[in-house]
């Protein structure tokens, strides 16, 4: 007997003949003995239609209200699995975040979990069996407020539940059988990954695979809980664990070099042409925008030819871009930059992996897989287990398909 | 400076340009500097989407679920005239239920409100004007669960609020102008009532007007709140109060013999006949019918002709009409009758007003306008404001006019 945290996603509890077939996916958990907590969100369309109200009323809407709005969708879809769930037989109560309680802090409409009270959730659970069908995506302020954890936050309440209560393995259901080495869609020899580390998911995640939130995985790695994605519509093959565990790199045996190769389209490139090349102009660039918060992610400066000035490249998000021009362009007589050019119409594509910790060599298979196909790279940036690089948008999917097959990921 | 509780229907939020109009309408009473705490209903249609949810997943739900599936609707609408007030430059913020708290008891989906602790909104209304944006229909249970109020719950909110608060009034907007001497759809000549007694509109309400929920008058009359009803898409005609005021006896200047005339389709007509004619029996008889949550209206005992038997009439909500027969006809031998005969096809009509308590021949004036249209009266019940029959339903639009002109109720 194990404690499981369950998390089904908003496409799983679409209409309330697939909330029935979550109700039976519990359902199994309990009969095998387990206890079980689940997680659920909005049903889905809902939540947009929700933030959709709130911006047709006004633009600048207090974010408390709109947590009040919004949360509402994933109070519905617990009720509604609780009573498919006491229907199949099986002891059942919805919580509201308020309930339990789930504690944030009052950053509202992005919050972050303080700390959840597990006591009276636990004991229910230990006493009676009884599944305690947990709100996603919300929790309440020191102020008793609702506040809401961001889009996708419903992976972070259950992963952090998972933690609170100490369970052996949280399973995030979702319309996706598992992560995969590349996007399936685009690549059709990628291939599910069955295990993958904490850092490695983390590095997809924020490198554009959706699978998972960002946040739900640094949450994850952070108090070692174990993560299962699988599918919620697809039968589990038979195998213990029919998706991709996420885990400690000390549960994977055979470690590749490189785990997986994600991309993003949400990028645009900003390069200031002829900044002064002195010490502090990087903090004088990067102040204003981050005081606008916006987001830089890959940064390089090139070489200084002349010993007095320099260029200066980096990237921002897509639907960042415009405002970044503004301040920047407003700070320019600041700056001192003789001009600026952006260019919207770029991806980046990065390969991940544990295993180029110890292998040299790992960035230099992609600079030539990539050149062999005529695909210019912009930018380059690395971690401990990531090489990234900016291209041209047109060669995303081709980019991707050259990686794959250098890296050895392709389906037999 | 007046404190006031405005209470606003599904159909008066029922989309976005709707509840911004209504955040126009608090804006007025605002700047004419009044303190308002605004109660809302669920934007129309979303209960009844929510309650068919549960249904379609069980029948036998549970009823706390409901409460809490169903409950959201008016979350939503909450939150969303908070932001429109704060467009318009007005400081508001929403509560829930278990916000204030509204403390109810625990029969879920049908919960009554035990108190309200205003301490915090009044400090908050009082010291920084900030209007209160009040969740109607919904409280919350002593252990923490979320309860509804019933179908209309939301007029019970309010005037419990106003009760709460103090309030000078509370205004019950909905989608017709005032309450009317009896239905204008029916009879053209109906003239809006501009004051009526507590008992009247009790009465008037318990007998099928549909403009406020009979709770919210009860709990009104015993607060002795001031409540009026009028409309949200009509312009106010200059008057301090377009709609119809519900008030104490004193408040009325020149009280009518009768003040309208109410109708209800909803009955249904059960007789048992041939049932013994000994001490006990309507006990025996009602019993089962209590045990099974049924409630009987107008009870008629015969004179029993042989001394031995008698014949029991009563009326019995038509949706409760069929259990109503399996419960008797399980206890028919128990009960001993000859025969029960049950009839769905009638209405009941009531004519309702203070003034009959000092005038004579009220009761007579009904029979011989009903008895001069050759209108059949089947059942007759009085109390001290009023006497309702039992008539055929296909006489109903005939009675209501015969009775409106024989009280000299008709417009000039």
């Amino acid at each position: 007997m194990a404690r499981l945290v369950l998390k089904f996603g908003g496409t799983s509890v679409g209409d309330i003949e697939r909330i029935k077939n979550v109700a039976r996916k519990v359902k199994q958990e309990v009969d095998a003995g387990h206890q079980v907590a689940v997680v659920v969100s909005a049903m889905s369309g809902v939540t947009n239609q929700l933030v959709d109200y709130c911006r047709s009323i006004s633009k600048l809407h207090d974010a408390r209200e709109y947590d009040a709005v919004v949360a509402s969708g994933e109070q519905v879809t617990s009720g509604l699995l609780a009573i498919a769930l006491q229907d199949l037989g099986i002891p059942a109560r919805s919580w509201q975040g308020w309930q339990i309680p789930i504690i944030t802090d009052d950053t509202h409409a992005k919050a972050r979990i303080q700390r959840i009270d597990t006591t009276e959730v636990a004991k229910r659970m230990d006493e009676t069996g009884e599944v305690a069908v947990v709100a996603g995506f919300q929790g309440v302020s020191e102020r008793a407020r609702i506040a809401t954890l961001g889009r996708g936050g419903s992976d972070t309440s259950a992963v952090a539940l998972a933690a609170a209560l100490n369970a052996e393995r949280c399973d995030i259901y979702t319309d996706v059988d598992g992560v995969y080495t590349t996007d399936p869609r685009i690549v059709s020899k990628a291939r599910k990954i069955p295990r993958i580390t904490y850092e490695e998911m983390l590095e997809m995640a924020s490198q554009g695979a959706k699978v998972l939130q960002t946040r739900s995985v640094e949450m994850a790695m952070k108090h070692r809980v174990r993560v299962q994605v699988l599918s919620t519509f697809e039968q589990a093959p038979g195998s213990d664990y029919p998706g991709t565990l996420v885990v400690d790199e000390d549960e994977i045996v055979e470690q590749e070099l490189v785990s997986g190769i994600a991309y993003s389209r949400d990028e645009a490139k900003v390069t200031l042409v002829g900044v002064e090349d002195r010490p502090g102009v990087a903090a004088r660039i990067f102040g204003p925008l981050t005081d606008a918060a916006i987001n830089v992610d890959m940064i390089v400066q090139n070489v200084s030819e002349d010993g007095k000035t320099t260029d200066m490249t980096f990237t921002v998000g897509k639907a960042d871009l415009d405002r970044t021009v503004q301040v920047l362009e407003k700070a320019k007589g600041e700056l001192n930059f003789r001009r600026l050019i952006s260019d919207a119409n770029v991806s980046k594509v990065s390969v991940i992996g544990v295993g180029m910790r110890s292998h040299a060599g790992v960035a230099q298979r992609m600079f030539k897989a990539l050149a062999d196909r005529g695909i210019n790279i912009q930018v380059i940036s690395t971690s401990e287990i990531k090489v990234s690089v900016l291209v041209a948008e047109e060669y995303t999917e081709l980019a991707l398909r050259a990686l794959h097959t250098a890296y050895g990921l392709d389906a037999a």
